[in-house]
């Protein structure tokens, strides 16, 4: 049963913080073994990396086929159904469109004392993206952390994807050659994270990982960041869905049941103005659940960390939200754009009652790699900037130099920084020594 | 003796990989200490925090005294000469007026699909800004650290800087008071970061934090970072210098000086296409080094660390410096313009020989946090959008899900994740039913 909460009882906000403070992921603590292999890849490159391989996936191969061939791509891409092929196909290019809108502009001008200032954005040179294997193999990911890459024009983009037993996705394979991607290797876990951020004889380091993963690839990403750039640490995965008015109680159940069957960690999270309607919701949400084939999951989900709050309106229901800071948000009341202005934390918005959060799982366009665990109250979803830096530029005029350059002299001087100053002033001689000529 | 390499040598290759492994840090694990700093302070909150300040700052307070009082504030920022008030200010306009050309823009569009999708950004509500204490306490870092954030509209900013036996640096407070912040902890280390992160009575919790600090401040943004935002982890300050053609040599040498003094960890290099301007410059920053009021860091880190480069062209050089990617790149040639665009990682740029580094520490307006030890290659200083998060939007009619939704119930499917298909079907079978009708 989930934790059911109405604003109005006198208990309603001790409830809420044990809700929003109820910690979903075991505290597995993976560092030091994380840290050993780390260790071993830098100090024994792609030797290290085959042991490994053979340990963890029962995957014996020699370093030159821990890459997928042409050959092997062509053959797997080939077994692909033509209507998931059609359905990767559109998936790819309408998260295509969405993101070359992300691609930020140069900027440049020259001020009134003339300086011309301004900065430019370069993409970053290489990026490897990791995909979890098995089971969880999602080919929707692959196009969500490499489309994105590719929009802001990384050159050199590479896959790390376990194959335990030699399992391959061929939609994991498609979508990377959708993608534009042919250099896969057949790796995984924190050796994969390791070889991506320090190279080894076969793969060539990288300079930004992306891209989700467990305990281990989740905690190999945090030891090598600094080395390289990362993505955001995903936590498990939530959605909010606040509702109001005449709705559907089915399609709201489908949609909570929709993120709890992603893992038992995962949170669905109901706000309904109207207590018949969460009570109609709750009902349809038990109906349906055993006829799911991952009902086993989503049960696990929905008992742990499933929630129904009845909240007087739809303002008190926004202040909830943005105390959440949802990855997810769906909004099926009346007017879903009004009240998407006052939820100022959330991943992802999806308004109205036919945008279920599926659709931007797959087909939608925005990315569906987004913050969890209430970092949306700091932190966005994956987007081309992710894939791109900006450097700063500034030129100073000689006479711009001498009428802002004496300011950073003294700034320099109540830093204690004489070179600094120096430098500066040195310039400032120059250029007075020919203002009196 | 800083080291000198010629690209033209045939062991320029494994001298300037050496150079770039180089480690400059000292690797002091404080980790453990750290993590006990902060579950003291999550434990026992403002009690925690007055002993770790007693203990560390020499700094006998109450709780209630940690903050600031107004009166303190106006006392303090009242000892400030008004010539450097004037120029505090001066940088303050400066930096608030480049910074707010980097506000981003809300974006929205339909698709002939009809789909309605786009964009938003929103600020972080609350940030922390960490302003390191003693000899080290740079007024310039509280501008360029509170004026993005200020600027991106957060709404609560607050700064926590150690007083280390009471001593406070006025121009701090000026520069706080000029930003617009009032609330100012005398708190400092892994125990401001941890109130900042968790909270206790008296310091409400943020949801990012950012500014520089020592080993432990360091290490405490690591690990806080998730529970909130953090900036980057900086490391030692560079500055790469190019220089060809008529160059003045005494300037050239003061800003490579201007970067050594900062700590004996900074490095200065130089690339020349000139072998005798680069003579030219290094006797002048062996003359000019003893009369530096910081003539021992500068010295130890010019020795230790110090690079000077003679490369063939211009080319060449800028194939160096995307190597390198520095945090600070000044091109002091006759065309800087079209050597920047062929240097594509690098934190800031500046272009021709009027441009000092030094300038941009204080005053042309761009951010002075910016990313060090190669990290260019895939990250950015800092900027109104570390204070802003966006949040994608996405609104389908009945229309455009009837024709993108089948997609998604095939890749849904083919993932595995059946109450994914059934939340966009049920909708699909509605839309179907009156269709009929």
């Amino acid at each position: 049963m989930p934790i059911t909460l109405k604003t109005v009882d006198p208990d309603f906000e001790a409830g809420f913080v044990r809700m929003l403070s109820a910690k979903r992921e075991g505290a597995t603590d993976v560092n030091d073994s994380v840290a050993a292999i780390i260790a071993d890849v830098r100090a024994r490159g792609d030797a290290a990396l085959c042991e490994l391989t053979a340990r963890f996936d029962r995957l014996d191969l020699p370093a030159d086929r821990l890459r997928f061939s042409a050959a092997e791509i062509a053959e797997q891409t080939a077994l692909v159904p033509a209507e998931d092929r059609a359905a990767l196909t559109l998936a790819a290019e309408r998260i295509r469109a969405y993101h070359a809108r992300q691609m930020p502009e140069d900027v440049s001008w020259t001020d009134p004392e003339g300086a011309t200032l301004g900065w430019r954005w370069t993409p970053v040179s290489a990026a490897g993206l990791y995909v979890p294997g098995g089971q969880a193999a999602y080919p929707s990911s692959v196009l969500m952390n490499a489309i994105p890459a590719r929009v802001a024009g990384v050159e050199r983009l590479v896959i790390c994807v376990p194959t335990p037993d030699g399992a391959v996705s061929p939609l994991v394979l498609l979508a990377a050659q959708l993608s534009g991607i042919d250099e896969i290797y057949r790796v995984g876990g924190a050796q994969a994270i390791a070889a991506l951020a320090y190279g080894t004889a076969t793969i060539a380091p990288v300079d930004k990982i992306t891209g989700p993963g467990n305990a281990y690839v989740a905690a190999a990403k945090r030891q090598v960041f600094g080395r390289v750039g990362i993505d955001m640490i995903a936590g498990p995965s939530e959605v909010l869905v606040i509702a109001e008015g005449p709705q559907n109680p089915e399609w709201l159940a489908l949609d909570l049941l929709a993120q709890a069957e992603h893992d038992a960690d995962a949170q669905s999270i109901l706000i309904a103005t109207d207590e018949a309607l969460a009570h109609a919701v709750a009902g349809a949400v038990d109906r349906l659940l055993p006829t799911l084939p991952r009902a086993e999951i989503a049960g696990a989900s929905w008992r742990d960390h499933g929630t129904i709050i009845v909240a007087r309106d739809l303002d008190e229901a926004a202040d909830l939200s943005n105390r959440i800071a949802p990855e997810h948000l769906e909004l099926c009341v009346e007017n879903p754009e009004a009240l998407a202005a006052r939820c100022v934390h959330a991943g992802a918005i999806f308004l109205g009652a036919h945008t279920p959060e599926a659709v931007g799982d797959y087909v939608s366009g925005p990315n569906h790699v987004l913050p969890t665990a209430r970092s949306a109250r700091f932190s966005s979803g994956l987007s081309v900037l992710d894939f791109l830096k900006r450097t700063t530029l500034a030129r100073l005029t000689p006479g711009a130099l001498a009428r802002i350059g004496p300011a950073a002299v003294r700034l320099a001087s109540a830093e204690g920084l004489h070179a600094h100053g120096a430098s500066v002033e040195a310039r400032l001689a120059m250029l007075n020594d020919r203002g009196t000529e």
